[in-house]
């Protein structure tokens, strides 16, 4: 578990911010929200990981604006997007060498998505941005971010997978790197792991079955709202799942953020969005990770 | 005057966190000013300009980090690195075919000092970026933001001439403008307002006369520790020069948030260095400004 840095505390009222006008707040309603985050930050213990105070931050967004998922927008945009770019990506797939590694490179850069449908980004060109670095990371052989051996070599034992999700849009990426798992071994077991609730853009049930990942996968609620799996907060469900599948993979900073001290093995694949999470883990800002916790 | 936008709240915890440590604060106390801040935020007024708030922040700082001048160590290096340069920006001056146009862009590129001390910027990088843009912007003969012509021919009637100062550093390249003024006319009466008490980087006496100001123009003190020229702040002297100057050349975004409502013509020099600003003035981020309030 990433403890929560200093430097999270401008970025909370940021995001709170922005989730309120995304609920469609007026310029008062936007304010009580940040007064209110104001009224609460003493109360943060910088122990607590960022999606445990995350997930505060964002019942409270939910509570004073009344709306109870204001990112359903962004969700739906985000999906119809890369649904939209889906043949190109399992071209991308078919064409390459190792297809398994375009494929997992895919997923993580998935990740940006939610950040282009926001800012209007060319998708295209930042993809291909993204994938042009990731290139040269795993050309420089940086293996403690980007392990993609022990992924294939894990990938290939393990019988019973779950993966854990992260943004609505980036389930279409995760459905290109489960179909590549289920190419290679039709038998294997994955689990698709989604938010309960809404919070701000992370996949739900609805976004798994939007973006066809029910026809490769089980879909199954973490059984938490929280923006980061947590796992004190999951169902008993998901716990047992959890604990006895063979692989973990889990997408996200969010994700990262709850779960780097876990005790059982997971692989980390996400993107370092902001500079606390690229400091903390060693990289350079917007490069890819493919880590694990442990190597056991 | 510009109001405070609720996007200023994130970044007043933000600079609030980078002075704590400025001023060798450990973790325990950076958390301190950040809850306090949180405690006075309900109270504050959007009607406020972001100066007033930001005072109000930095003494909060001042007294809880007990540290009167946070950022002594930045100004000082700010006036060494300016300096160190400015024999370079004298030739860029005089192999200029516009000296004056040369010696005001010089002047606005000078407000990026700070950043490129605190970051390690290559200055020369960016001050030549900075002054390629300008030349883009001037060759779009975008006037809004660009007044050079209005401003050349204002300072040749003006006889006596208010210089609003902003950073440490950035002085020596104010040094520079004031030069070509006075080789133009040395009759000229210039008249260069530093800030009374420490706020942030903001150049206070001392800094003028390390920079050379003090040879051609008479250095006073605002009266005020404001980050930006609050009139209702500053001292009955300061008040009366400003009313009966010919010319108010006034540097810097502090400044131009506090003044750009003000009754009288004022000349406002500097770099839209927030996305906030930028979108009040209607420019891009990054943008060098020379606009006006009023045209009379």
């Amino acid at each position: 578990m990433m403890r929560t840095y200093l430097d999270c505390i401008p970025c909370f009222f940021k995001q709170a911010l922005e989730a309120a006008r995304m609920a469609g707040a007026g310029k008062k309603v936007q304010k009580k929200v940040l007064n209110e985050l104001a009224g609460i930050l003493p109360d943060f213990s910088l122990a607590s990981s960022p999606p445990e105070i995350g997930r505060v931050i964002y019942g409270l967004v939910k509570r004073i604006t009344k709306k109870d998922d204001p990112y359903a927008e962004i969700k739906k945009k985000s999906n119809k997007l890369a649904l939209n770019i889906y043949d190109k990506l399992k071209k991308k797939v078919s064409h390459s060498d190792d297809r398994l590694l375009m494929a997992v490179e895919l997923a993580i850069a998935g990740n940006i998505i939610d950040y282009g449908v926001k800012n209007s980004l060319n998708i295209d060109a930042e993809m291909a941005r993204i994938l042009d670095e990731e290139d040269k990371a795993i050309k420089k052989e940086n293996k403690s971010i980007f392990d993609y051996e022990r992924f294939r070599s894990a990938l290939k034992r393990a019988k019973t997978i779950l993966y854990l999700a992260d943004n609505a849009g980036e389930t279409v990426f995760d459905r290109i790197l489960i179909e590549e798992i289920k190419r290679a071994d039709r038998d294997k077991r994955i689990v698709y792991a989604v938010k309960e609730k809404p919070v701000i853009n992370d996949a739900l049930a609805e976004d798994a079955y939007v973006c066809g990942i029910d026809k490769l996968a089980e879909v199954v609620s973490s059984g938490s709202d929280a923006p980061g799996t947590i796992l004190s907060l999951c169902s008993r469900e998901f716990l047992a799942m959890y604990r006895k599948a063979d692989m973990v993979i889990s997408k996200g900073q969010g994700n990262f953020e709850a779960l780097s001290g876990a005790k059982r093995q997971i692989f980390f694949l996400f993107m370092a969005k902001c500079p606390v999470i690229a400091k903390d883990v060693g990289c350079k800002l917007g490069e890819v990770i493919l880590s694990l916790n442990r190597k056991a």
